[in-house]
């Protein structure tokens, strides 16, 4: 067993609405900073023990399906790295 | 001017709670999956043009500062990529 970290970012789909991520994008400007666009992101780290990073990969998958993302207004990824 | 988008990861300081972390562990180990730890972190993508990709940098850590991250109980990191 070897121990990684794996990171799984979610991210709303292309056309939901992200109110957070506008209003901070309009907060930012009425401070005065320029921006073309803002997007928010989850971003969850997780510590786990698995035989190879594929399986690593393949069980944070799962959980992401599961549980971290809702496939109907998110996409995520994941990036697995030896600890 | 070029066109950069940079990634701004804020993070709960070492010894700050973070209770949606707990549960969402916990969450994943009643399902049935083992995990070492769990650590959650929000991320904001921007889009912004500036003169040099450190230029792009030294706003957005100005952004970051003042708006993004709460300095009292978080860390930030900032990647610029040239888009």
């Amino acid at each position: 067993m070897t121990a990684y970290t794996a990171t799984v970012t979610v991210r709303l789909k292309r056309g939901v609405l992200d109110p957070e991520a506008e209003t901070t994008q309009r907060a930012l400007e009425r401070l005065g900073f320029e921006l073309e666009d803002l997007r928010s992101a989850d971003r969850f780290e997780l510590d786990l023990d698995a035989e190879s990073a594929a399986a690593a990969e393949e069980r944070v998958d799962e959980m992401a399906e599961r549980l971290l993302a809702n496939p109907t207004i998110h996409d995520y990824e994941v990036e697995v790295t030896e600890r």
